[in-house]
């Protein structure tokens, strides 16, 4: 058996793995390509993004890709699929750090911290402003997985009524509510949070048009944890500009980096997380937590591995 | 009966005040003391702050003074003891506002919140920050009271072990573990968070001490939003400079506003909150929402009120 990762392991959890799968070969390759590991390579560890056509073809062994990550929209679907290589990933391990910061940075905007910081680089003390409270208000979340339902636990908590948004309007958990996309425009009038965990689909490409903008509260935050195909940058800019909407806060771009030329960077009211918002010291050790129990299931020859990504789906 | 209100409440939260006591008199005198008015007043609705010694000699009859705050300490105690009147506060209504902003500011700090503004402002993508999570971690909570108990809560959900600490080391709510002062020496090493919600008592003053902070985790982020007599201002500097916490988050200054010379205004690792984490827009709303039902019952010749102030345990 082979394992191939190709991104960076600290030496301190390198060890573990490996002395806790002798019969496991392993390639360390977080840099350049190493072909000839590739070669043999029955498992590929990877962030996704190196998985190209190309990648796949200097790989014919490869049976299982593990992906230390979420999206997979951008793998070779159709080759992975004519393969019958079984991909899996870790979704399971962003919705912590993703919840916390999502809630950081609307508690953030609730209670004037951005203001506090910058009062205090100026060294003016001054308490003339706005501060609101999150509890009591409403959070409508388009993507209630299990990320989302991470973010409706927390919210629930701090007395915000939470809205689910999903195609079938199916109840999910730590929703006071689960509504259809048809009802969105009803609903967003009611939203003091509108949030995107939405995956990126022809369904939800450009969901959210100008009108849907007018109907929301001049004070709503809108978020975007997803992916940025639900709404163009142009429209929100003009949202933000014309007074629509009161915050942005973005975790996803059309175009990452973020080109310096992009409105988004001198408008006041928009938060930029250069998508990170799933970042943490702890990431890898959480991932290999994940990839080590379904490396033991694999080598028994079982292919039911946890978070198996459905292809054909998209996610 | 007469109520006088010497802060400012909007004709919107007047209107219905004086409507549902058409028995009463009202006089709202925010700006200027109205002697005559004063001189007739049985109850007194103020932040506290202008209640001194001169005032209450203008005002004879007043049998009951609400203040529409949690701090008590600057109060003349003996003038209001001796002529028996009843203190009642609103320390309900702080605790949610103050819990979303200390949970806002810990949120902040370790998912990287401050570093996206200054990234932001300077126009730069980068991703190449330091992300933690707040789940997993620890937090010492000094006087889990009915703030430190919101806060105890909500930090349980995010999956943080709460240890609370009071004096008689006494079981709190949505405390993990309660301890008692004697004990801290021996806790602190353990905190990832230690936040002090602790009044000014003769117990409390200057109970951090240096070596306390030398035990501390060096990634340890202090906050203070008790009382600033817990700790001096230069120790807490030193501790800071040397690098025995990472960060300093502080509600309260024994001079407010804290003076332009404070070294706190220029050190990276310090967040100035300028002793505003209770307000909010709903602030007086919330006051009155309290001070309603306690008029009705004190009209009735009640005098076992909502929030009860001891004057001689200062709290």
């Amino acid at each position: 058996m082979h394992v191939y990762a190709s991104f960076f392991i600290r030496p301190d959890l390198r060890e573990p793995l490996v002395s806790a799968f002798p019969n496991v070969q392993f390639t360390f390759a977080p840099h350049d390509v190493n072909e000839e590991a590739l070669a043999k390579a029955d498992v590929l560890l990877t962030y996704g993004e190196d998985v190209t056509e190309e990648l796949l073809k200097k790989a014919p062994n490869i049976q299982w890709i593990f992906v230390a990550s979420a999206g997979v929209e951008k793998l070779p679907a159709r080759t992975i699929l004519a393969r019958d290589i079984v991909v899996s990933n870790v979704k399971g391990i962003h919705k912590k750090p993703m919840a916390e910061s999502i809630i950081g940075h609307i508690l953030a905007l609730k209670r004037a911290i951005p203001w506090m910081y910058e009062q205090k680089k100026k060294g003016e003390w001054s308490q003339d402003v706005r501060q609101d409270e999150l509890n009591g208000s409403t959070a409508l979340i388009l993507g209630p997985g299990a990320i989302g339902g991470e973010i409706g636990r927390l919210l629930q908590k701090f007395d915000v009524t939470t809205i689910g948004c999903n195609r079938s309007g199916e109840r999910a958990k730590y929703m006071d509510e689960t509504i259809t996309f048809a009802q969105l425009k009803d609903y967003l009038p009611k939203a003091d949070i509108v949030l995107s965990l939405l995956p990126k689909t022809p369904e939800t490409d450009r969901l959210f048009s100008y009108d849907y903008f007018v109907c929301m509260k001049e004070t709503a935050i809108f978020m975007n944890f997803g992916r940025s195909n639900i709404v163009e940058e142009s429209v929100l800019v003009g949202a933000l500009k014309e007074g629509q909407i009161a915050h942005v806060v973005l975790d996803v771009f059309d175009e990452e980096p973020l080109p310096k030329t992009s409105e988004l960077w001198q408008l006041d009211g928009v938060v930029i997380s250069p998508h990170i918002s799933s970042r943490s010291s702890l990431y890898v050790e959480r991932s290999l937590a994940i990839f080590k129990p379904s490396l033991r299931r694999f080598m028994q020859g079982y292919r039911n591995l946890e978070n198996i990504v459905d292809l054909e789906r998209g996610y």
